[in-house]
């Protein structure tokens, strides 16, 4: 474990990922963290907080990058590790390094340009109508904990998304590792401990303890120094995470990304143009990563008729000659068949096609089900999530039927549409339907694939994420772990650089409602 | 009461409010809401939403102005009236008529500025490193409650900043009518619904529900088709419906704004040189509307000294010849005499002065506590808020005892530092420290008094409110009732206007990371 930069080893139960391939566990072992490790960690964070918020953008984005660059220089070691730990294969392991340190520079990127920071300016003014000057800018929350993602070993896990933000916020983080990839975990945290060594960060500005269960978890969560949580995993657990946290004498912000079924809306023409390519693309999109996305098409709505039939068929063919793989690890694996089981025995589903399944002791086989619109209607277990390659074609009698699935859709992080250009009024009804029930619209692509940027929103309505008015990927993220602070009539000497009249930062602010990136 | 625009006689029990002043029952005799009330308003706004939130900004903000109008042509009435159900003063209450009016022009001169709409566009890329089109807007939440609140009858009520806020962004209000000013509430819901009307606004944009204890705000909070609720009001309302809210098959956010001491920190060099101007003033900030503000300073820390002595001495014989107040109502004038006796009563705390109790039913006496440094960090209870003119001063020993006191400090809406020059060292320390525990900062002045702005924050941590990163007043606000969706390859033809290359409605937009106001 890293605790206040320094590594230690914890002093609880022993813990060791294995090789989902065999079962095997992994060398080395791991012990788990105490309270007393707990403690420390929290205390540390505590400390390293003032300090490390108010250092500069600029050394915050500095720090960003070196470990965005030491991620770079270990890539081949991260990898190997990576792929004993997962079975996800090399090449998409090494994109995934690249992703992770990708996203740490873009962090590092919106440091520097400094909008993040909502900087507001109202004069103020004497005279008839006097008033107060008021200046407003967002500082950081506090000490956040983030909890790795068993499915992205690096970019959602101990310097992934929640992580980077959290840090060019100003705020120390807390990972828990996830115990599937612990070999993983700790070259990554090594990693954050040296840049941040190097960069001059404050002792504290990281840690990562090692847990199993949901025990350490809480106990960080409920820790009176925590200030936010960042989460991607299962429902149940998010779903406790978030109650831990409301249940606090002081309540905090959890940002838990859970379950989503991403549902893919196939429209008439776009069936009839080319049902059979719509089909094998989208068994591809699905059996991507052994379906281990938390945007992988779990739901397909559609008109029944012979467009329907064609991508049928073609899904079904590519699902029933998919080679299956080898999932994270046996517990998903394990749930993932349970899940797909459940699906398949409920009223009026049935199969279309299954995968083959491969040796290991995590193999997981595609599968596609099936069910008409009306059953689907009745049935809200159906929107229920296999975290898998498993999908539900849901068969709709017309297009009323398609666009009431559409509104018993609950939250979802993506939403997708195959439409060509006959298709659009019918689209253009079915846009409003979706943007209330998920954070992306997708427009003839799949979902699996999220792009850091600016503009992407990673988050929906809830059972998709407990929080809708933020995201998980790209530049906004930043926000989850800033609050607004107003200063009235605060002397020119004492206020933050940022709100001062001379503007020495450069940033854009807000002067007077008016938008201003000069001094004002 | 009002539902879906028209006006509608609830059917549950009979509710009045009462004069303060006399504790009579004034008529007219309204009826509390029955459940088939609640389902109706509840349906209605939600049939409503979709056609609200499509509806232009340009068109919500002529909305807005119209209930601007009205409320400005018909302010003798409300003033009368209010004047009856509150015992406000009257100029007080035409100030606030000018307030509520004032913030709602604010809030359409927002929505025509557009960046609120938070617009991002990453453009597509082909070629060696592909990457999809990726635009991004804010969307309305849906339905909001709004519980409007005692002490301020207009400016956070009926048409207050959280309703205007969530009309702003597109929402559908219900409010739930405040039982102490049942008159006012219902001439102002009539100017909404009125303007609603005038302006072409959906049936259900606007409904006013009338009810008493906290049955009905329960009932519409768990409703499944609310999905936000703002809250002004006491600690232990807010802290009910955030947990019902929470406990919803589908968890909402929660806007309550709570409790809060204000406290007012006296440095040094400004005691002592105008120890007895300060404490003038602050009695005056003290006993101003009967002590009737979420920003009232409830709260004095400084260092012992002769400087203190005088601001003592001035502010105990300002507070002990004021003539004291009625209050909004009997039961609010009972809590703040038994808070202030609960106060009085803990260890080590002394009365150092108590002004007069007018006649009146509802009537209330100003307060002016003291306690030692040591006993106020050895007893929390020492924090809590007796809303009215009472105030603890906390005599720290020295500046040591004042910086361990003000990390002691609960999350406060506002935080007031008097310093003069001298004092700046130590108000350098401070501030941080402050920033963390209160929404707005404010240098020598005085905390009663919010502007209405863009740069205003009006919040801060718990339990000033149940979310810090957010504000209830200001054009800030309108963020709370909003959420970001990303459209990903959407044909052009179907993109929302402030996302199109051609940017029709001329918002700011952040283009790949820059900000760009033109047409991308």
């Amino acid at each position: 474990m890293i605790i206040g930069i320094e590594p230690v080893p914890g002093s609880g139960a022993i813990v060791r990922s294995a090789d989902p391939r065999t079962g095997e566990a992994l060398d080395p072992a791991y012990r788990a963290a105490s309270d007393a490790d707990i403690e420390r960690a929290c205390a540390a964070a505590a400390r390293a907080f003032p300090v490390l918020r108010a250092t500069s953008a600029q050394r915050r984005a500095d720090f960003l990058e070196r470990i965005a660059d030491l991620l770079d220089e270990r890539r081949d070691v991260l990898v190997e590790r990576a792929h004993a730990e997962t079975a996800l294969p090399r090449p998409r392991l090494t994109g995934e390094v690249g992703r992770t340190s990708g996203q740490l520079r873009l962090f590092a990127t919106e440091l520097r340009a400094g909008s993040w920071q909502g900087a507001r300016i109202d004069p103020g003014r004497s005279g008839d109508a006097p008033r107060p000057d008021i200046r407003q800018r967002r500082i950081a929350l506090g000490p956040v904990v983030v909890f790795g993602a068993s499915n992205f070993p690096l970019a959602f896990s101990t310097a992934g998304g929640d992580t980077a933000s959290a840090l060019a916020a100003g705020c120390p983080v807390i990972v828990k590792a996830h115990p599937a990839h612990l070999g993983t975990a700790e070259l990554v945290a090594r990693a954050i401990a040296e840049a941040a060594a190097d960069t001059g960060m404050p002792e504290g500005t990281f840690s990562q303890l090692v847990g199993v269960g949901t025990e350490i978890g809480i106990s960080l969560v409920t820790d009176p120094r925590i200030r936010a949580v960042g989460f991607t995993g299962s429902r149940r657990g998010g779903l406790a995470i978030a109650a831990a946290a409301a249940a606090r004498p002081v309540p905090i912000p959890v940002y838990a990304e859970m379950s989503s079924v991403n549902p893919v809306l196939l429209l008439p023409a776009a069936l009839a143009a080319r049902g059979a390519a719509l089909g094998a693309a989208f068994a591809g999109s699905l059996t991507l990563g052994a379906g281990q996305f938390c945007t992988n098409p779990g739901l397909v709505l559609a008109v029944d008729g012979p467009g329907l039939d064609t991508f049928t068929e073609a899904a079904a063919d590519a699902v029933a000659s998919n080679a299956g793989a080898v999932m994270l690890t046996n517990d998903i694996a394990d749930h993932y068949a349970a899940m797909g089981d459940a699906l398949a025995a409920r009223d009026g589903v049935a199969e279309l096609a299954r995968g083959s399944r491969p040796d290991g002791a995590a193999a997981g086989a595609a599968r596609l089900l099936t069910v008409d619109g009306s059953r689907f209607l009745a049935d809200p277990e159906l929107q229920a999530e296999a975290f898998g390659a498993t999908s539900l074609l849901v068969r709709c009698a017309d297009t009323a039927e398609l666009t009431a699935a559409t509104t018993a859709l609950q939250g979802q992080l993506t939403a997708t549409v195959h439409a060509d250009e006959a298709d659009h009024p019918l689209a253009a009804q079915l846009l409003p339907l979706l943007e209330e029930r998920a954070g992306r619209i997708l427009f003839d692509g799949w979902p699996t694939g999220v792009e850091v940027g600016h503009a992407m929103v990673h988050g929906g309505p809830f059972p998709a994420t407990t929080d809708a008015r933020t995201t998980s990927v790209g530049t906004l993220a930043i926000e989850r772990f800033l609050r607004p602070v107003a200063y009235q009539d605060v002397p020119p000497a004492l206020l933050p650089a940022e709100v001062r009249d001379d503007n020495p930062l450069g940033v854009r602010r807000r002067l007077d409602g008016r938008d201003a990136i000069a001094a004002s």
